[in-house]
Parts: structure tokens; sequence; C-alpha cells
């Protein structure tokens, strides 16, 4: 393949088709890149305008998996759109996958289909975080795998520095173990008995505290997928209550109500880019011999833009080439 | 002891004694209790005001523990301010006590001079989180037990649930086991593990995610002392990066800044009250055989005042005696 092809799952959206159509509009309006779009070809042709249609290969199925099924019943259901979608990988015939539907089923389809590059026991989930700092930390891992052994935590340290360095383009990325708290002596079972396994890796912080990951104290933040889930939802969770308990209390008062006007565009909505998931594309897997990003299931057309531009960025980089060469060096 | 009395190791915390003689005084003229300060007797009187030296009593100690010290050095440390204010509640001469000082000495001690409540295998450290809805949910373990058997958790939401009910007014509170989804299958080996014995507690919800200590969907969460103390530091973490984010945008705009000053009284003071941990007191450790109250060691007068309150309304409650009944109950 000369030129980049991404290959996104149409359906399984928690909006259908119509976003994850829009956002691939989007990108293909500001970037080069050959797509294919796997779904009900049906469906995809009434919200994809004709002008499109040279452009974008669509690869038709019947079965799509929804949010409510088994991630374990994704392998027998050869004609989902997440299957055949990251099919294209595991054939060659694209360079990643992007989809927005149920992300256990898409990450065991990618785990197993397109399968684990050498030395990667288990493929890691990493998110971008926001920092006061204006930049951006990767949280890994976010829920792939909820009981992990050091080795996991160790691939994982790994694989998110060479996704800091290949893909975020940090030369020299810090790296911290999450704990609850950050003298060397502090964690659990589990994290004490990481910390000296990632003393072998160059960047390597210590033990950081949840508050690190949006103070651009750190770039990569390793912990296992139980931890890393709970973080990201907590941080979901506070966004909205602080943001709601402001909205209540703009509510109360006409002057406030003023003040939030006159705040709108410079602040709230200049916020609301910095923190909104949206701008940030989707989750990549790690470790897996290809391309695999997940995006939320509610992603509206920016998301899924980003998602698609992420999955270029993957592709074009060294960052698997990477991730084999550290692991061999440390199996 | 007729009228609760309450400890205060005056030593400590990061600030000194004044704000701890401060919030002293606070309470004392709000209302009606018998305090004893622990700590160095010159240094109390440099600061307490004259006046009050009749509703207090001092207990002069040499030693403090600092910051920097072993938690495990504490229980040798027997002329120190904690060691010692914590003894008043071992001999029956205080309801409770009141730290701002190195939490690890205090837990040490508190479990281990106080002793624990029959049935009670390691004492989880519980603290009251803000959510959207206007209540408070409370969040335990979060930070005393780091690696926990599902037994510990098992204790933990049933001390929760009594502090839920004697302390917080809640009559019928809602017990959620913190978890990476919401599905009965979600969990870690630990949580999959606690799930069914959960099941015993009335009012026991199922799992709940990061999001939902935040939005009054759930009065307990239960947790493990090192997701606990992550989820802490995480919400401290976002909350103050979206406050710097809205800080740095509000600079650069000169309608922005007039937008703030309408907004600050009615919106900023509004939100900084319901998220502001000196609100909430401090954070008791459940399951001893007495009231210990753990404060921030940056905790100001307020935080100390709140605190003190915290440590009356406990030692006026029946949750110990609920806590061992439920745990006899089911051993």
């Amino acid at each position: 393949m000369s030129e980049i092809t991404i290959a996104i799952d149409a359906m399984g959206g928690d909006n259908g088709c119509e976003p994850i159509i829009d956002g691939l509009i989007q990108a293909l309006d500001e970037a080069k890149f050959k797509a294919i779009l796997v779904g009900n070809q049906d469906e995809i042709l009434s919200y994809l305008p004709q002008y499109y249609l040279d452009a974008i290969e669509i690869v038709h199925c019947e079965d799509v998996i929804s949010m409510s099924d088994a991630a374990t019943d994704a392998l027998k259901r050869k004609e989902s759109s997440i299957f055949q979608a990251v099919e294209l990988v595991r054939d060659g015939k694209a360079n990643g996958v992007v989809s927005a539907g149920h992300s256990g089923a898409t990450m065991t389809l990618a785990t197993l289909r397109i399968g684990r590059l050498p030395h990667v026991n288990k493929p890691p989930l990493a998110t971008l975080m926001p920092t006061n700092a204006g930049s951006k930390s990767l949280l890994l891992d976010v829920g792939a795998v909820t009981d992990c052994k050091p080795r996991n935590l160790y691939e994982f340290a790994v694989m998110g520095k060479a996704y800091a360095q290949e893909v975020m383009g940090i030369s020299r990325p810090r790296i911290g173990l999450l704990s609850n708290g950050e003298e060397d002596s502090k964690g659990n079972d589990l994290t004490k008995e990481t910390f000296p396994l990632l003393k072998d890796i160059t960047g390597f912080v210590g033990n950081v505290e949840g508050r690190d990951i949006f103070n651009g104290s750190v770039d990569v933040i390793v912990t296992d997928g139980f931890t890393g889930n709970i973080v990201l939802k907590t941080s979901e969770g506070v966004a909205s209550a602080i943001i709601d308990l402001m909205r209540q209390n703009i509510k109360k008062s006409i002057p406030a109500k003023i003040g939030a006007l006159l705040m709108k565009r410079k602040v709230f909505t200049n916020l609301k880019k910095q923190v909104d998931y949206a701008e940030y594309g989707g989750a990549p897997l790690l470790g897996v011999n290809g391309c695999a990003i997940i995006s939320h299931g509610s992603s509206n057309a920016k998301a899924i833009k980003n998602a698609i531009f992420q999955a270029i960025k993957f592709a074009n980089s060294d960052i698997n080439k990477k991730i084999e060469e550290a692991l061999e060096e440390h199996k």
C-alpha cells in the first residue's frame, strides 16, 4: 500500500451511521488517505453524499454487534461490521481500523484476529488526558486488562513510551507508575513488584499520584485496566459534576448569567475544547500487529475525524517496530 | 463523661499550631464540648488567646511526628502529640481524636492503641465526596488498606453503611461496589469475589463506576485503599486542572475578566464551597473502638472546626454499636 488505508466500522456506535460518515467526510476533506467503510450498504448510502462515493470503498455486511452483546461472541459473528473491518487490517488491505462500536468486541477481535506483536502478552487500551499545562498525558491501561501481573505493566510502560515518542512526538517521555503516593515504598503488591522492572526503562520517574495525570508533570501513566478505567470515569464524573454545579449556580443569579455570557466564547468554549475527548480522537489498542483505534460509542463527527487522523498518524509511524525492538531487548 | 470531650493534636499539621488552634476556637464559639489540646505548651500558649484558657485543657508533650517520619515508628514515639492524643481516647478521657498530623501514624496508633471493634479486620479511612445533586457520597477505603481481601471490602461496606445512617443521617443508604462497569459481571478478581458477599447487605445496588461517586446515584462507594486513594487524588487533580484552565482562559480576555467578576460571588465562591474539603471536616477512620478523625495536613481553621464537629457527631452517634451488631450477625 503506497497510500494509508483506514477501515472504518460504520455501524455499532450509539448514534448510528450518521456521525461516523460525517466524521469520515470531514477527514477526507482535510487529509489524503484511502477509506474503506464497513457496514450495511443501504444505510451507508442513505447518509453518504454521492460526491464522496469515488473516494470511499464500501464493504457491505449484514450483522452488527450491539452494545448489549457479549464480547466473547465477537469471534463467531463473522458477518459483523467490526469483524469485517478488523479483517481488512489482518489481510493487509487496510493499515488501521477505527470503530465506535462495542469496545470489548473490538479489543477481542483486534487482539485475536490481527494478532499481538512478539513478546506482547496483553494489549492495553491507552487514552489521552488533558493537562493544565496544555499538553496531553497518556494513561494506560484503561480497561483491556483488569487483572495484571508486573510483566503486563512493564509492557504497558514500554508501549506507552513508544506511543508517546512515535505518535505524540515527545522525544523523551517521562513515565510514571500510578500509585497511592510518590515515595518508592508506596503502592499495592502489584505496583511494588512492578517498580523494579520499570527502572530499566529510560524516562521512568517513579510512582506518581492521581493528580499528576492532569498537571503535566509526566507524559505516560502506567496502571492496570481496572484502576485505569475507574480513573478515566472518575475524571469524566468530576468534570461533569463541576460543570453541572456551575450551571446550577449561574441559573440562580442574573449578574452570574451575564457573566457566563461574557465568559462563554473565550473561557467555556475553550475549556470544552481543552477537555473534550472529541478533540483527542479515540483510544489506541497498543501491542497489536497493526493499528486499532477504539472510539467512544457516543462519538460525534469531530471525534471520528480525529480518531481517523490518529489512525493515519499511527499507521505512518514506527511505533510497532519500536515496541518490538524494546520488548525483544527485555523479553 | 456527660459532655463530649475531643482530643485535638495541636502539632504535626503542615502549617503548625495556628490553624488548628483557630479552628478549635471557632468550634468552641459555635458548639458546647470539652477540648483537650495536645502538644507543645509554649507554642500552644503563644497562639491561644487567654480568654479560652478556661475552656481548654492542655496536655503538654515534647515530641512531634513529622510528615517525613515513618508511620511504623509511631508506636515507639510515646511522647509525641499524636500518640498522647490517641491515648486520651484509649484511656476514656476523650471520646474522639482529631489530627492533621502524619496520617499513617494516626491510623496506626488509632488502630493499635484504641483497638479495633470486634470482627473488624482492618479499619478503613472514609472520605466525603461532593455530588452535583448537592448531597455527599462516602468513599472508602481511601488509603488505609492498599491490598484488600473480599472480607475487607465486605466490612468496609458494613461500616460505610453505618456511618451513612448514624452520622450522615441517611436512613436507607445505597451502597455500590466501585468497578470498571455497571454490569454484575464486570470487575477484577477482588471485586468479583466481593460482589456475592455484598448481596447480603440491604441497600447494595451492585457495581458502580467512577462517575457515580459524583452524580448522587449512590451514597456509599466501596473500594480497596489503593484504588480509593487514586480516585481521591484524581478528583482533586481534575478539579484543580479545570480551575487552572479557566483562570488561564479568563486572563486572556477582558470581557471574560468582567464576566468572571460577575460570576465570582454566586458561582465561583459557591462552587468552591461545594467542592472544598474544608467544608467536610476530615476523614473518619472507621472500625476503631472510639472515634478518630484524620484531617488534611494542610487543613485551615475551617477544616479543623468541621473535623471537630464531625468528631462530636460521631461520638454522639451509635455508629460503633451498629457496626458491632452488623458484623456480629455476619462474622
